[in-house]
């Protein structure tokens, strides 16, 4: 892997750049779709090439639960597998484990966003799940939720899985923390990550990109103090780890603290972070690589995304509710200023039968259209970068 | 509407033609893919013309219900709509209105096969339905299993329903009877689908095409009446109607009987078949066109069609279960022979991943690769009616 930065702002820390890896060329700031199960939920590689998807993530955790790492590395790994040869991620099943263990104890973010509703809230209390995993310094022991197994892993076990699912870019296994640990917990925690990012350092057989994540909360401090450990690691590329803290502002001041502390030539990914919104604000801090599941998550639960012209805006969240009554009879697309298929081709009172009707094909579009508006809007900002005109562009936005 | 007839066979009645209707030609024998609610389940219309799908069938009585002819119509009609630019037939609503009624009181058909199987017949006695519809001289008295209001069909409405779905080829309002009706009923239900018959041509504006149906069940005289009478009506196409029997063997024999007694020059359509075996059966018999759920719904029950080389036959119905363990680690495709871009590009383990995992992508890949492998059989079909070696082709598949 190389990454080569092509152009700086001049104003903030937003950047322009390449990532190059054995499957292709990342352009960066990108938007990573995530192919959780080794498929982006709805869409095949012909659609993802055609809204112009660089790179997919796909998660160590789930893959490793089913169908297995073993049967994936009978096909040299998941881009054989499932059918997409341009550049991939894994990440190291430390988030999932972290939602299995103190999401559900301390009743946040289970379901993947750092800062969960209060729908998500009462949804998680409701459950009354049950604490899944357990957290020692080797390592951490689960119930498998399919079969109720009791599995474990461990740093050198996340990198043998992610070696086998032979991704281009792998991340060391981590442990996520919650907003609400205190800080005692929280220097345990990010102490323990630094020594398993050690360990997977020693695990890895470099045949694959492996990035380092930095911990420490929302606790300038201990973000200092691991952006200090992790960059002093032989880690070509660097991720930001949760726990982002309570608030997107907690999240932006994170960033902050990271960036400058980190070393500028390598590539800095946030993970499971992705609103529209956050796209501007965190790239105009310096991320590079963004991954999350919102915008196929919100596509099928009747969410598509809208720009400003079609009256989308921070407040809104940039979204139109397709069950929207007022789409009932709508000739228009979604977007007029979109250029997918879905928009191209679809009225919002098609999509709108599709998806009171529960079918098939709605997905599929919605998810185009939502994927899409994300990847072009990333085109958008690569840009103005290159143009110097980025703060125009995020004005134009979110104001 | 045209309908040529190219070829004629010399051993049996079949036959290759071409209808040529104002969104193009359909060269028959034909196999329509069903767009129950105007979307074939899972798949869009580039897919479809992919595949080599000719023409679609829409369903009047699910579109009635949801969203509603009048929001169609505002589109000028389905092709609009659902973005179809091909052939598109729409039915009647006399099958469902069949389902919704005698389909219930006989535990027969509820799901739309016309020989249900145990498990059906199982499941439609378990959840105890009400009987939903009452016939009687002038039309169809149901209940909306949307909102149970109380509404009504009759040869008119219909007539007008599907002109507002514009469609290129509409069918006649029937009575579809069960084949538990013993000669007297269904010698009442049939005279009154030939009254029917007469009231949908009166209704008729000639926009689109109209098919009379042939109605009579398992009875011969009823059988020769109906081809009598229908084919003395101003239809310029033909359906033949159920209750087709309680067997394959009694399709066949009706088959057999209807077709000689038919006009030659007008295109026959058999409602609601399409299993492997019946397309040589009837193809053999006289039938020129086909609709049928059966391939996409298969395919999202996890079976997946396959040639005669890949161990498919008529006694496992040309089926693989994707969910077999012989499947879990298989690099293989669904069929070898097969030029679908599932079969191109997927392997089994894959599709058994995606099916275990009840992922999406599934039922896309699942969908395309049935209704290719038929839409290619009948391409075989009419290749080998040209060539004059249809009993060889025949032979070859089903024995």
């Amino acid at each position: 892997m190389k990454f080569e930065i092509i152009k700086k702002s001049k104003e903030n820390r937003a950047r322009f750049g390449i990532i190059k890896t054995p499957h292709g060329e990342i352009k960066t700031p990108a938007f990573i779709p995530v192919a959780t199960k080794a498929t982006v939920k709805a869409l095949d590689p012909r659609d993802l090439k055609e809204i112009g998807a660089q790179v997919l993530l796909a998660n160590t955790y789930h893959l490793y639960l089913r169908p297995g790492e073993k049967l994936i590395k009978k096909f040299n790994g998941l881009h054989k597998f499932m059918n997409w040869n341009g550049p991939m991620f894994t990440d190291s099943g430390g988030f999932q484990v972290f939602s299995l263990g103190f999401g559900i104890e301390h009743q946040v973010s289970k379901i993947g966003n750092i800062f969960p509703d209060e729908a998500d809230q009462k949804k998680i209390r409701e459950q009354n799940l049950e604490k899944f995993a357990k957290i020692d310094e080797d390592g951490v022991t689960f119930k498998s939720p399919i079969d109720g197994k009791i599995d474990r892993l461990t740093p050198e076990k996340s990198i043998q899985i992610q070696e086998d699912l032979a991704a281009d870019i792998i991340l060391a296994f981590d442990e996520c923390t919650s907003p609400l640990h205190d800080y005692k917990y929280t220097k345990k925690a990010m102490e323990r990550t630094h020594a398993w990012a050690e360990r997977c350092i020693k695990a890895w057989s470099r045949k694959s990109v492996l990035y380092g994540i930095v911990q420490g909360g929302f606790f300038e401090d201990l973000r200092y103090e691991s952006c200090r450990f992790i960059s002093s690691l032989d880690f070509p590329g660097i991720a930001l780890g949760g726990s982002l803290g309570k608030s997107k502002k907690d999240m932006h001041q994170i960033i902050d603290w990271c960036i400058p502390n980190l070393p500028e030539e390598k590539p800095v990914h946030l993970l499971g972070i992705g609103g529209i919104d956050d796209l501007f604000e965190c790239v105009e801090r310096g991320i590079d690589t963004f991954d999350c599941v919102a915008p196929t998550r919100l596509a099928r639960a009747g969410y598509l995304f809208i720009s400003p012209e079609q009256g989308g805006n921070r407040k809104n969240k940039f979204r139109n509710s397709i069950k929207n009554s007022s789409n009932r009879t709508s000739k228009e697309p979604i977007d007029k200023n979109c250029d997918c298929y879905t928009c191209k081709n679809y009225s919002r009172a098609y999509l709108r039968h599709l998806f009171v009707n529960n079918e098939l094909l709605y997905f599929r579009l919605a998810s185009l259209h939502n994927l899409r508006f994300v990847l072009r809007l990333m085109e958008r900002i690569r840009e103005a970068i290159e143009e110097d005109r980025f703060i125009d562009l995020k004005r134009d936005w979110i104001g």
